[in-house]
């Protein structure tokens, strides 16, 4: 950590300052600029808040942290990238490292078994490894559909049994997640719970993996730090999700998705990194084209909302591909997979893959 | 509800939409444009979904809606200002309406029973007629001290004994507020909270006044809508805390304080506003300047964050007030509240007021 | 147009403003909601402010208007995609519509006449039809290099000259226009002077391709809106670039790539989109992957920097690729570029290109 | 500057680095910690620029800046408030300091003599000493009114003479400078071409004061380094405008008014600093609530639209006042004004101040 004095700071404040770090442990080390006095910090400093260091003298114009504040879900603490497993009936699922990369597809929310079987066949056939389908849905008004609970829990747990499809669903209150981590295979916090610390910290002492999305208007060091809480807890799998941030610019999509995230992340993260199109841009007509570029970029995978008949959904049908669209994204993504190394995984034994 | 059709929508389209809207029991009213057609729905489309009327069909090219989301929120179905009232040991605090101004005040967190009592007493000899502290902090990092928890509660209920303030906290998980309700005169769900709607059908269901902070990239529909969920799971009395948005300049202050907003929401609801200079900057140096700008643009009270000791605070230090600072910066308000007509409450029996 | 009144307007009011607006030779079709009445306009609206018509009465809630303000840049009133022909010594290079990729490639700044045609040959023989390069150069700080101006331009006339290369460079200023324009192929507008209408009318009015890039917060109408600028001073052969927007996270990346502008630009202009990844993440590190997600969601081309030596380039440093970083990355993004069906153009004869 | 380096940077780079930076005529000093070295650069480091040290060595992970990049603009360099002195007919007006306030209005453009005419006098009347007004109007939209261009300048000229009043008003183009700054006493640099750097440095040559708003999306650095560049080009009569910068939310008002900017800026710049509340609202409905918190919080004087009819305003109608608002809003303002110790400037001989 750095200390930045203004300019004309007393010898007097330079000398009770470094009394005062030194009490708190700290070596330090001063350079005397030409106009500024720079305090450099020794030891451990992790744990120590910017703003109670840039408190200790009005005289302090900036404090500057040289280390990043997370740390288990920092590249440095653990270079090797972490891949999640996620078993299923029809075989173990690996979602990040440089491996195939996976899909996971569904409708926003269970409506109904028949729409949730026929769709989880559906994205099945088309090479999704993972079904996602909200049982309770975050709506920004209380007269929207809320999900149907309980009772959808149940409905994914059948489309499992029926397509040996592993289940993604979110959580939204920590008297839930017992019953639904016992559906999940992937536990969902979503990004308006990036910083309910509280839903953090219980979904960080389950088994399940959990899929972070990054809130709204989250930083990369929010975001990671969100993570953090998880990790610290004790669960080391998370899966991080971008879907979209928000912007000056709403006109035409619903968020501006961040593809650059992706490369930033892989650099100083090992979590996997995967990418939601359908939030990301709200209309289905961008869906693929997103795709296409998160694949291009590195992404580990995608997630995708598909709806038997998106004009009838409950919610967010026009994100939504109809099943006929999302066989020709998959196909249109294959070669792109195939171009950057990272086939797409399939359910189906894994023939002549390149 | 308008419906915009895309130039060159076949008539055939046009009519299927308007049976298909006319069998939602909703009238239709066709405009014919020179390129465009568009479709007038009369009736009761609030619990109408703008997607699901997107999705009817691809030649639609945007919904309008022409009514407000949130009803019970705002002025058109409530005209009268709400005025929360909160009985205190002092007598009862009003907030809202066009009476005098209230502030809150008080540490960000509570540390020590010394330094809870200390400050209480100091903002009420200033003028502050509830008191700010938390109990349970939602902290960035899991490493960062994250609060005393129920032992902070016990805290806060003996500051308000011992000076018949009332008591303003935060609550962050639905399994703490039965006993933060019961220490609390005012339950706070803060910016991370604010779409955490298991958290805001609860606080609404209990009877505490409670305190809405704006989510960092709410917008304004989005608050009030937040603010909804309470009103609609029964609790009438919202106050809104403006306390800075996220912009893309953050190198002087920790946020954007939206100041218009005030003037904005008084123009739409009738809840009441109040603004926290505090962490809408994220400075001590510019809290005071923040206070006077909020009171002359018309906030109905103040949320201050005042510590005996701001270099040692365990949490948020740099944007703290000095007791001295805070009876400096109340001095200096007391001159703009007149000239606004709306002088600062006082605990004191209301001496001579013009 | 559409014009949306406020709850309770009297009927007084209705009558009267459609009686003004029907002064304005505009029919007018009138919808009777439950609460609000709505206006309909019929007739040429294009060249009337939505303002004017809001200020008509204090009831008027909105003015929506259902067309786009820009007319010649958009597919409605031009569908066939515009192609970009500039001529250079090694054949036409065409840019935009569904034929192969253009990149443009080359230093920040023109530094030395050894560095632009080091530069010029190891981007042509990696694959560039178009050489960047900047004689004028806005700086954010009037103490940083402010570019080699006149000189500069006749370094980028050798090179040209050298190589075959088509230029790209940018004009800051009407009074440079001239000069520039003699040795440009492609004439630059930069993102600061995006909305610097003065010298998108004169550019307009000469002959030579435009590229305009997005200003750091310009909305997707309004860069349309600029295009239309040049476009209607006469001047159809505009080529938009996307180079980053700016949002509240800037820790990792210089701005924030909005690459699903591309997807959104094609579906609403005929205009060519291309992109800069170098500005749109500001570190070489992101540059190969940015781009290869670029090509994917379909841009028509690439700008990116390449400078023999980096370390030491007096503008934009750690943005530039090395020619070998360039090579590479060229080499890597041939196969996106194939799977999306569109190859990258090279000058040299066009062999065996599936 | 402090250049950190990343953790395992061998020691043969750091003593490179340290000796190249030696090379620049810069003394180090290095600080060991346990994970990261950071270098210290002692010397004149203000025309250094951060990319160039960046770019040294791929071990560097940042370059932290310790100086301000502004200068003359930076009350480390010029602690005493900067007071801009405009003569006219009616006495010298004086903007910045501790001053009495000053007030600019007008309408948006020049629409005729008469109209120009009859809101200096009422302008005036209520206590403005500047009058406001468009020749040269930047519009979103080629197809907008884009101004009266010269013969407006004449309409200006005229009501100076009529009124005493000095005259600010918008260049666009530097070839149209000469012309402008002949009639106006203030030359206004709008928030398009806040970074057009040739203009800057062309109103830098001439003598008239240069009112510089800010850009949608500059930071305050940037705007400081705009005003950087009209004082390094020799003219030090700045003055700054604060109009509102662009968020996520626009549904209620235009822009986002920062008026936190302004106890900001007063505490890096000596430069005066005025409030737009008209472009920073865009409604006039707030502009006598946000002008009353401008002066609250310190701004030095205030920029506000004002019209005769503003149902038929060329440009900007929904933002202006009448002259009756206007009227009200100062005598509004007035008590707010006497309660920060800073009358409103008027024309009248300073009858009975307090």
């Amino acid at each position: 950590m750095i200390v930045v004095l203004k300019p004309g700071a007393p010898q007097g404040v330079v000398d009770a300052l470094v009394d005062q770090l030194r009490g708190w442990n700290l070596e330090t080390q001063t350079i005397v600029g030409r106009e500024n006095v720079v305090i450099g910090l020794i030891g451990d400093t992790s744990s120590l808040c910017d703003d109670r260091v840039q408190e200790l003298s009005p005289f302090i114009d900036r404090v500057l942290r040289v280390k990043k504040r997370f740390k288990r879900a920092s590249r440095e603490f653990h270079p090797e990238r972490t891949v999640v497993s996620v078993p299923t009936a029809g075989g173990t699922v690996e979602i990040g490292g440089e491996g195939p990369l996976v899909c996971m597809a569904g409708p926003c929310s269970v409506e109904s078994e028949a729409m949730i079987l026929e769709t989880a066949h559906r994205v099945k056939a088309a090479g999704a490894r993972i079904l996602r389908g909200g049982a309770y849905k975050p709506r920004t008004s209380p007269y929207d559909f809320q999900g149907h609970g309980e009772s959808a829990l149940e409905l994914l747990a059948a489309a499992r049994t029926a397509t040996g499809l592993a289940i993604v669903t979110e959580v939204m209150d920590t008297s839930d997640l017992e019953a639904i981590a016992e559906v999940a295979d992937i536990v969902q916090v979503g990004a308006r719970n990036m910083q309910n610390y509280s839903l953090l910290k219980k979904v960080g002492q389950q088994p399940k993996p959990v899929l972070l999305k990054r809130a709204f208007s989250a930083t990369i060091d929010e975001w990671l730090l969100a993570a953090e809480y998880i990790l610290a807890a004790g669960n080391p799998n998370v899966i991080l999700c971008e879907r979209g941030i928000r912007t000056f610019d709403r006109q035409y999509t619903r968020n501006t998705l961040d593809l650059a995230a992706v490369p930033v992340l892989r650099s100083i993260t090992h979590l996997p990194v995967i990418v939601d199109p359908s939030h990301g841009t709200g209309l289905s007509q961008f869906v693929e084209s997103c795709s296409k570029a998160a694949v291009a970029i590195g992404a580990d995978g995608l997630m995708i909302e598909v709806h038997p008949d998106p004009a009838r959904a409950l919610s967010d049908g026009p994100q939504c591909l109809t099943p006929d669209e999302f066989d020709a994204a998959m196909a249109n993504l294959a070669p792109i997979a195939l171009a950057v190394g990272r086939p797409l995984q399939t359910a189906a034994p894994a023939a002549a893959r390149p």
